[in-house]
Formats: C-alpha cells, sequence, structure tokens
C-alpha cells in the first residue's frame, strides 16, 4: 500500500485543519513565535506500532525533525520512546493531538490484528486473517494499512478491485449461480470473483459456477465443516478460496482455523479498536 | 452542533469517495441500471441510535428515500428496523458500506457515552460525562456529535474554542499560575480558559490565578479528595469548575463522581469504540 | 464501472469550472438572463456513443432537461440527434463546450475500441481486446468506461486493483521468478498477480512461479507462438492467462488474435484518439 | 502561459492521485522502501517534446532529482533521452505512468501542431495556426501549452478571456450586426471581439459592426476568397483579423493559408490526439 | 460575468463553511429543528443593490424559498425590504452572517462605483469607470461583478485575459517600446495588449509601437493633458485607447475625465469599501 | 490565532489561484524563465503593518527569499520599506497583486483598529475593542488576525465558539431568560453564553439568568448607562462582562468607554475597511 509521501500529506492536513479550526488560540498566546523544543512521543503500554511513517510524513511537512526509534510493524514493551521530535514549539503543540489519534488508532489496529494472526499461527495453521471494509468513515487507507502491518489480509481496498457478491446482490438477482455467471461473464479479467454463500448449497453452487474464492457467511463451524467436506467430494476444493466471515472473534478464530478455511475475516479489527494508549512529553526547551 | 445538511453532504461525499475508487465494479455487472428496491437498515442489537440524520442526508441527495424510524439519541431494543430506504438499487449497493460505517461508529460512541452518563445519573450524581478531543482523525465532527446524542458533553471542540493550558504549555512557560495569568491577559473576553493542573498544589495555583476550569490531570482519587476540600478551604470551590480526567473509566467512574467535581472527561468514548451491529438488507425489488 | 451520480457531478463540475475562468463573459453580455432555448447535440459521423450518461448527469445537475435519443455504447449512423436539450440558454452555452469535449472523446475511444473488438469477433476469435492505463491524465474513470461501452475491457484501473509486475520492477528484483515469488507471498488473496514477460524463458518462468496472468510485452508473432507452445508443452496453459502488449494496432490485431492468446491489450485505446464529430445546435426560443 | 510551479503541482497531484487509489500495490510488495534508482526517460520516435517543465515539477515535488535533456518545444530525433530521474525506486514506479501519460499527450500535441506551423510557414505563409477550445475535459491548460510550444496560437484560453460570438448565439440575439453592436456597447474595453459568420454576407456584417476578429466558419476556399475580397473592397479588411475554421487539416490548410487570412483554427490539434511514444527504464540500483 | 449557479454555489459553500466551523452551537441548542420562519433582509441605508443573485443561490440551494424584491443593480432608498425568506430556523440562522456579509460588501462596491459613474455621466463624459484588480482575496469575481452591477467596466479579469505590461517588467526589459514590440509578436490574436506609461514619453513610444491602450499612470493632470495632444498630433490618438490610473478618487474624478481620455480606473472601488448596512429580521414564527 | 505555515500556504493559494487563471500571459511572454530579480514592498503612508506572516510563507513556498523590515503588529511612518524578496522574476510577478492585496487589505484593518485601541487607552479607559463577524467573505481569519495584531479583541471566531443569543434567537424562543436557561442547561461547559439584549430589562433578565456577557445591542448612551447602573444596583455587575454594540464609530467610542461598558465591538472594524497604500517595486536584476 504504496502512496508517494506528498499523497498521504494531502489526506493528513484534513484531518489537521479539522482540528486546527482557526487556529491554535492556546499556543498563539501563551508560546512565543521562536521557542523552540525537543519532545518525545511515549508509547504507555505494550503493542504493535503503526503509523510511524505518517507521523514523520506530516512533521516533516511541518518543519519538524522526527527521528523515528520503532519500526512500523515493530512490537513496543511499554514506556518507550517512538518517536523523537524537534522544532517549533508551536507546531508541535498544535499538531500533538491530530498525531497521536493516527498513531494510536493505527497502532490499536495492528496490535489486535498481530494478537489474532500470531494466535492462529501459533496454533499451526496457515490460514490468513483478513480485515474487512468495516473501517472508520475516510479512513480506509490508514485502516487497512494498519491491519497489514499487523500482519492481516487488506482484502478488497474498496469497491472496485475485487468483484465480491453480496446477499444483497444475490437477493436481487435470484441465484447465487446467475450471479456468478453474469460476473464471469462481464468482469475484466484482471479481477478476481468471490461469492458470498448463505448455505452449504450456495457454496457448492458458486464453486462449480467458477468463482475463485467462495464467502461462507455467518456459518455455524458445523455448516463450514460440511462446506468444505462438500468441496472436497466435489474435487473442486483446491480451485477456490474459501473465506469465512461473521460473529468471528479472538476467542473462537482457532475453531474457524482448525477447519482449514484458507482466510478469516474479521470487521472487528477496523470497526471496534482500541487506541493504543501514547503521550507526547516537551522534554526540553532549546531555543 | 448545527450544520446544515449541505456542508455535511460534503463530508460524506468525502467518504463514499474513498470507498468507490473508479466506482462498484460488482453492482454494475451484475444489477441493471433501472432496478429499483427496498430496503432496510436493522439494529442487531439494543444500543443508542446516532447518525440518521447524516445517513438521510447522505441517501437524500443520492436521490433516495429515507424514512427514519427512530430519532438520533433515542434507544432501540435490537433487531429493529431503524431506516427504511427505497430507490435505485446500484446506489443503495454503492453507499451501503459507508453508510453502516458511519452509524454504527456514531450509534457505538452514542451507546457508550450513554451508559456512562445513566450510570452517573443513577447514582445520583450530577457531574457531567465529557469526551475530549481523542477522536478518530477526521471524524472530530461525527465523534464528538454522537457523544453528545449520547448525553456527553463536547467539551472542546477544536483549538479555537477554549484556551485549554495543558502540561506541554506549562512545561514551556515554567509555571501554571504564569500560563493562566498571560492567558487571562491576552485571550479573547468570549473565551473560558482552563488550565490542565498535575499536582493539588497546581490545582490550587491555577483557580487562584483566575482560570475558569480546572482539570485534575490523572489524580489519583485521593488527590482529587484533597484539591476540592483545598478549594473550598480558600473559598474559591464556587469560582471555578472542576474537572477530573486520566484513566477513568466505566469501573470507577463512580468513584471520582462522588467527589463533587464538576466535570468527567473520559478519551475512551471516542478512542476506544465498539461498532453497533447493523445490517442493510434488499426487502423488496420494486422495478 | 458505477459511480452515483453526485460523485460523477463533482468530476464534472471540476472540467466545467476550468473553461469558465471568472465566467461566460459572451453569453452574460448577450443572452437575456431568462431566455430558454431547446437545443440538439448531433453526431455528424457514425460511431458508438459513449458519455450520454455523464451529459445527462452535468446538464441536469445544471437544471437542464436532458433527454437522450440514443444509449451508450449504441451505434449511430451518423447524422443523429443525440441529445436533447431543453432550458435557460446562458447555462446551456456556457456548458456546451465542455459538455460535446466529453462525449466526442469518449464516442471515440468506444468507437475504435469496438471496430477492433468487432474485427476480432467477426474473425471467429474469443481474444478479448483491453486498454491499458495509457489513458488521458486525470480521465481514467472516463476513458476506461468508454472502451468498456465500446466493448473492451477495462484491464487494471489503476495502481491497487492488480498486482502487475513490470519489466522495472524486475529490473531491480533481478528475475521475474523471484518477483512473481514474492508477490505470491505477501499480495492480498484478493488480488489476481499479472507478470510482464520479455521473453519466452521469462514467460515460462513466471507461470511455473504461479502467476495468474502472463503479459508477452513487445513479443513478435513467432515469439508468441513459441511462448504459447511451450506453456501448452507444460501442461499449464490452462493455468494462466495469456496477454500480448506492445506494437499492436488494428492492422496486426487479427495475427495475435489468431495465437490463441487470450487477451490483446492496445495503449492506442486511450492514447492516441480520434473524438467523434459533434455539433450543438439552438432549435428554438421557447422564452 | 506562465503558472508559479506550486500551482501546476497542485495539478499534477490531482492527476497522480486518481491513478494510485490506496496506492501502488505491486511496488509496495516487491521493492523494498530505501532502494534508489537511476532511470530515464526515451523518446522512441522523433517529435517535438513538451511537458517537461510539469515532468520537473512533479518529480521535484515527491523527491525526485530529474535533469532534462532536452527543452521544451525542442525537437528530438527519436530514441534519445529526454529526461534523466534518480531517486527513491518506488516514487518513480508509482508516478511512472502519470509521468508518461502527460508528456506523450503534450508532445504529442506539440508535434501535430509544429508540423503544420512549419509547413504553411515553409509555404512562405504568415497566417497563424491556432487551436480551438476542442480539447480533452480538463486538459485545457495543459493542451493550449502544448500548442504553444508546438509554435501555435492558443486562440481563447476559456469562457472569460475573449467575447467570442458564435452561431448559437446569433440564433437567438437574431443578427449577427445585432450582437456585435450589443457586444461593443457592454464588452469591458479590455476585450476582443470575435463574431463566427456562416455566410460571406455576415462576415461583412460583423466587420462593418466593429468586430475586431471575423471568423469564417466551415467556409468553402472559394467562399473565403469572396469574403476577403469585398472585405477589401469595402477597404475595412485590415481593420480586422480574418480566422478561418472547420474541415480544416493538414492536407488542405496550405489552400486556406493561401487566401491571406490571418488566422487558421484547427479542433483536431488538441482534440484527435497521437501522443508520441516514450518509455521509462530503470537504468541502475544505486542504493 | 455568467457562472452556472452550481459553481458560484461552491464559492458561496466555501464561505459558509468557514464561518461554521463545527457548527452553530447557538442555533442547535435554542432552536427545535423543525421550526420554519418568514425573515426579511432590509437595507437600512440607500444604496445600489448587488448580491441577490448570489444570496438565491445560497439559501435555495439550502432549501430556503428566498423572494427577491429588488434586482440586482438597482437603487433602494433605504429602509426596504430587499430579500423575503422563507424556511427552516436553523438553516436561516446559520448562514445569516455569510449572506449579510457578500450583500453588504457587494452593495457597498456597487454603490460607490455608481456614484461615481453617475457623476461622469451627469457631466457629460463618456469616459468608462474601471475598476483594478486590486480586490479583497479571494473575492476578484464577486468584486468584479459588484463592480459591473454598479455600472463600471470590469477590466482585467484575472492574469489571463490582457497582456498589461506594468513599469516592473519594463524595469526588467528596458524599454516600453521593446516590450511592447515584444508582446506584439509573441501574444495570441486572441488578446488586447496594454502598456503602463510612467512619463509621456513612453505614452508615446507605446502608442507607436502598436499598443492597443495606453494607461497613464500615476500622471497629473498637465502631464495627462500633454499625452493626449502629443497622441492627437503624431495621428494616432484614435488607434489607441488612453487609460488614466493612479490617485484618483471622487473628488478629482471630473478633471480627468474632462480630458478626453477613454478609460479611468480606481483601486479605491474595491480595495477601500464602505460596506452597505443591511439586516436579517425573522417576521414570523411559521411552523 | 496560530495555524502552522502550511495550513495558511493552503489558503494563500486559493487566492493566488484565483487571480492566475490559466497563467500570467503578460509575464510568460515578456520576462525570460530564468530571470532573476530583487524588489521591495514600500507602504507608501504610516499604518500598522499586518499580513508580513502571511506575506513570508506565501513567498518561501513558491522560492522566494523574502526578509521581513517589520514585524506584523508594528508602526510604519509611511515611505518605507516592509519587505525585500528575491528570487525568480516570473513568479514575483504573478504573485505580486494577490500579495499587495492581503497585506493591504490585513494592515489597513489593523491601522483602523489600533487607532480606536489607542484613542481609547490614551483616555484612561480599560474598555476593550473588538470585531464582530462582520468580515468580509472567506477572510474571517485574515481579518480578524489583523484585528488583534491592531491590538483589537477577535470576539466570537465563528459559529462554535461561544453561544451568543441574537435577537432572531429570541424572537423565535420568546424571551432572553428563556433563552438564556436553555442555553445553560444544554451548552457545554467549555463555552461562555453571550446574550443580546434590546432593553435595560432585557439586559437584567439575561443577567440574572446567568449570562456571562450582556450584549447593549444599539443602546442610546442613555440606556447604557442606565443598564450599567441597575446592573450594580442588583449586585450583579461583578457577574457579567457588559458589552456594547452598534452605531459605535471612531467618533462617538469614546462616550461608550466612558461608561464602565467592558467590551465595545464595531462591525466597522472590518466590514468598512480603507487598504493601506503599498506597491511592490523591482529594484535590480540580479541574473
Amino acid at each position: 500500500m504504496f502512496l508517494p509521501r506528498k499523497i498521504i500529506e494531502r489526506k493528513l492536513f484534513e484531518f489537521l485543519k479539522e482540528d486546527l479550526g482557526h487556529g491554535d488560540i492556546t499556543t498563539s498566546i501563551l508560546i512565543p513565535e521562536n521557542v523552540k523544543v525537543k519532545a518525545e512521543i511515549i508509547a504507555k503500554e505494550p503493542g504493535i506500532i503503526a503509523g510511524i511513517e505518517e507521523a514523520k510524513i506530516l512533521l516533516e511537512s511541518l518543519g519538524i525533525k522526527a527521528e523515528a526509534k520503532i519500526k512500523d510493524g515493530q512490537k513496543t514493551s511499554g514506556g518507550k520512546t517512538i518517536l523523537k521530535l524537534e522544532g517549533n514549539a508551536r507546531t508541535i503543540l498544535a499538531v500533538e493531538r491530530t498525531l497521536l489519534n493516527l498513531i494510536s488508532r493505527m497502532s490499536g489496529i495492528a496490535t489486535q490484528t498481530n494478537r489474532i494472526v500470531e494466535k492462529v499461527k501459533a496454533a499451526g495453521y496457515k490460514t490468513k486473517i483478513a480485515c474487512t471494509r468495516k473501517t472508520a468513515p475516510g479512513l480506509e487507507y490508514f485502516d487497512k494499512k494498519a491491519v497489514w502491518l499487523g500482519g492481516g489480509d487488506t482484502h478488497r481496498l474498496h469497491l472496485d478491485d475485487m468483484i465480491l457478491i453480496k446477499d444483497n446482490h444475490i437477493a436481487i438477482i435470484g441465484s447465487i449461480k446467475e450471479a456468478v455467471k453474469i460476473a464471469k461473464e462481464k468482469a475484466s479479467f484482471s479481477k478476481k470473483i468471490e461469492a458470498e454463500a448463505a448455505s452449504v448449497d450456495e457454496a457448492i453452487e458458486a464453486a462449480r459456477a467458477g468463482a475463485d474464492i467462495i464467502m461462507l457467511d455467518n456459518f455455524s463451524p458445523k455448516q463450514v465443516r460440511e462446506a468444505v467436506k462438500k468441496l472436497e467430494e466435489e474435487g473442486i476444493r483446491d480451485k477456490v478460496l474459501v473465506e469465512v466471515s461473521g460473529r468471528i472473534n479472538e476467542e473462537n478464530v482457532l475453531e474457524f482455523a482448525s477447519m482449514g478455511v484458507d482466510i478469516i475475516s474479521l470487521g472487528i479489527l477496523t470497526h471496534s479498536v482500541k487506541a493504543l494508549d501514547l503521550s507526547l512529553e516537551v522534554k526540553q526547551v532549546t531555543a
């Protein structure tokens, strides 16, 4: 998920602008124009850090020196400095909250993702852990990047990069088989086709019709097992990827992983995030 | 927090645009141009609903009829339809995820806020429950509005609407007393002045220097009690509002409320949100 | 490629704004404020029409009634009215050039694409004709949509919807095999992986390494034949899609189609466009 | 047509953003963050180069060193390096297509314009070759600048910089004479007034009424000759500029030039462009 | 200066957005969501009204009915209602200040312009009164339109619609003669060429070199007379327009007008504006 | 009112873009690409300078060196250089007018504000002089900042930073008392509450109801005296700030100041501005 820094910079300025309104009135009143400070961002609890690249881009574009003490995707043990800043005090204070909000959300996402990824890996499964498009509005790029840094799969990035036939499409068209058939005829060769099945029968139909990926939506473990077994019996298990989704969380994820599915996707990775606790501390006035 | 709908519409379009990329390729391939459907958004769990106004603005601006079955700020018991939609199928399917992401986040915030507000109220306290500026980046308006709908106080909206002297300002200036003094001289008469105290002594100093609000930051319950007592002893308790902040959550909130503080602020209200579970279901193809 | 009309409207307004500057000074001086007219857009030569949807969106958003006399993707014989307009004269005259520029470019693209698509189809081949990302700057959406309306395949929409390993990636990494291997490990399961081969050997390597699509770049017909043959000999022809690209045009397209490739992509479809000749004629002053 | 580089930079970023979507996923997966490369853009066929200034602005704003080997408006013989690049590999690969699309279109326009300009000049005529507003949507600035670099006249830049009375204005007002009269009364002194004549009589009427420029629209050579002659007979030939437009191309341009008109304008210069063939080649990995 | 209303709407929303911040908190707290009112905008002093078109566009786009009681460019005697509004109370109160700020500035400009225009006309002179580019930043369109509504000439609209050679250009090039010569060779045929003369000699030189308009900059009345006389003696007075500019105001404007110049331009028309006094009064609560 | 320079830069570019259209055609024709000059901005009359920070930001972002010879808020005696520039001639000439328009407006505002502030101070009063929201549209930030630099109070910055109950709110709600009561219940603790009184009785009612600030709107001096006296008699004078507004100007300001009010606000400070006379002079061609 590479965007040149100038493109990211523009997104970050939108966040900053919203918080500034007509400006930081506290800082402009209290802090003289040319004061310079050294400051540090400290992770107050352990977790996977994400958002360092974005933080550096925002700070450097505002003329603040920023030295990362950890890389995106790495684990901090808590109580550690993750970023050192040096520059104009007014600017650092004005950007502080926007900066922390971004890193703490992204790190929160990366941390939760990584915990689940590692749990599955530790249990010996190769199942991929993926997020969904259930991100905070406007934060699709940052939320998905945080999942990626946590070791998760970004899944469909937005509405134009994969054919994903969902329950409502099928409700309108009439059958999953017909939907997959139309998609195979009309979609660009460059796209994978995934279909969301509401039953074991639908899963088999979709696979037979040539879908690249079958999503078993809100299946019970028993249903998942049955679907996988039928795909194997029909000899088409290796022609499709199998994804399970719906009602899966950190507690029950291993049960699903154990059934030989390829991908487990969880909305919780991005829609229900616990921010990582961070603070910015001014350490020294340098001028 | 009133914004004319055209202004909100523009914010919502930014969210939608990000998810669309070059367009909803699944829908354009599967669903004929003129299909019309009736659909419903269903809250799958109980909670306080927020985001209905925004949902209606987004849908109506896209030519979709939207009928609210609940008002913003009201409680749903779960399993209930909160919004009925009718219109072009392609448009409804393309906007579905953006719409649900917004309502589920806002409702999640309103629900958590309301639970704490009601807990404090039920215990007989008048303490206000406020959020902070620890919102998701770019969502300051929506996150704060959701807090408000949940019965919470929005606190400072952004950097230009109150003087809030924080630890880092004081670190640069040297003392809370001096900082409050400068603020009183230079700030517009239209602004309240709040100062963040790191100790009981700082709290008293700030109050004496004329701050309108004293924030007791990361105080233990014992320290809070001491600060309030000293303010009373000095006869200045009723000249200031007292806010406590830091390490407060649903579990320990009543302990702080019991000490006679005016405001309790919690970052958790907006930085660690559990989305309310919603789904959009196509009910009928009408054309 | 479905975008809700409000999203397209915003793109179209950017085009209009550029041409307006501080406004249409001729029209404001000559045409009284409330004059209403009927007008028609006429295709002065035969071709496939594209851009009608966009024209209607732009016109209707400006308060002009627009009645299409042909659908996007249909063939006009030339000399025919394709769109009837009715409304405020100033507005129609101010938008005329922007409107015609868009429809004539999109129709030019659709027409050229369709001619090649039909040629290949008439010769009995199932080869898909695809465009590339060699569009006019800023017109990726409209250019690709026009290709689609002409019967072509849109190929990769932009940089985030498929893994496409190109010569310069391979130059940096060292070998196509290694590049495909890394992509297979790290890419999201939701993406197809295509690799651009510079030789028959590279093509085979990429296929063996598990690429979904092999692009034979600037291959002579002889080399194409050899590559296809080798893929068949190795028994992996049906595991990959084969795309040829480079130096292909309307004249030599059948030669490549005859070799059993799956996709032929042509930059010319979008980078070298002959606009379809259109004019807008005011037919009647109605008020 | 001078715009400060920061203003052009913003236009170029819009182009880049459209192609990036959520980012270059191929490059982010394959190319490590800190790889640096040297690369070259090569013109694979002869032509007039345009877009070098824009390319440098875009590259330098992204932190890439760019050294031009040719100036805008100069001729390349083909097979030559026109721009050398050095910098971060990910950035260069992500911007490659946007960059090439812009230079190849602008150079295509400059090349076609220059060929016609030189043809007319070689035949000994002083007639100016001008483009129209028939540009690609959103590319008015770049298309017109390319015409200028090719030696052509930019004509009216957009709707606010000249009074240009066209057929549809006259259709509403009733007569060209009346239209010119109104324009002379109401237009700012700072504007030239041009009128589009559909017949020899209209041309004479417009000149008599005081138009600065007469456009002979879709006139046959015979009609052009007649119009010029009549203007001379009336003694007003030197009070107006005469422009011919409509159905003129590289083949018949000399015939019109030979009749002593001042300006020949051709829509083809910008609406039907053959892109100049370019490629970007990574030459060396430097870090 | 015609812009379609949707384009103006976008400019007006930018103004509104700046004033709203996170919303009108007073109105959202005090006024229930569905209250409807009738209100009136009253001109509290006499003047020329401008901005009615913009006011209607802004109001109607926000869903407020707006009925103009006067047209742009007409005179009000003061104490009169100029616009009647009806609609949602919250929206009307939130937009009130932005609306009044725009109309009062535009009307202030139109009033001052008209007073000078009428003074010159009453004295029997045909001299045009023009503004300059000395507008408020970002308000070039609205300021120039107000001048136009007041009966003034808009002069150059921005930097791309006329060649205007100023003192600093001449300082770099060396002589006004050389500057005009270069401009005549290189400028598009569609542009007028104006040159700013600092002395009588420069004025004559510029006219001889073929400038369309000569600006006598900061000339004393005596110098203006001398310049006009010399132009007549050389027989080139009727080949150029003569503009005077600099240190001209309502008091001395007739002296300059009396010397037979064609245009008098005044920066004061847009840089030093007295706003027309307006108020918005809620007349009736209707729902 | 501190905004990081990148945020201000973006606002300034919007101003510049509007004036540029498709570019500075005079400069591009006359001035070779690489000419460098030294230039100076000269204040031609005495006043308080404002806008230097903005000028530096704009110039430096365009690659022009800018050396301030005076600080924002300082007094110039007229005829003095306030800013020295050095850099690319084309860029300096293209930005000249936008730059001067901004500094001359801001300095005009600061100068008028300062004159009134000093007059009140010289007479021995502590009354604050405040502006209103009657700014030029889109210039709220710059106009308010200029007032601040002139020594004035910025008052409410926009609609979200204070509760200000105005005549129209009261007209809808029914009484000032009720309005203040609702505001006290519902407003965030972080906001001050001001109420606009139309009579002495309303002023007293509002103060009793707990408003923080009472605005005496369009009161005669006699009414102001009466209101202040009654507040004292009720013993609530020191619980509220008293602001007078309406029909106050430089002439009568001392009369109001003499009555012991806390704040005098004047719309004239920002809605009726006389620009400070400035010019930019190229001093030397350096390359």
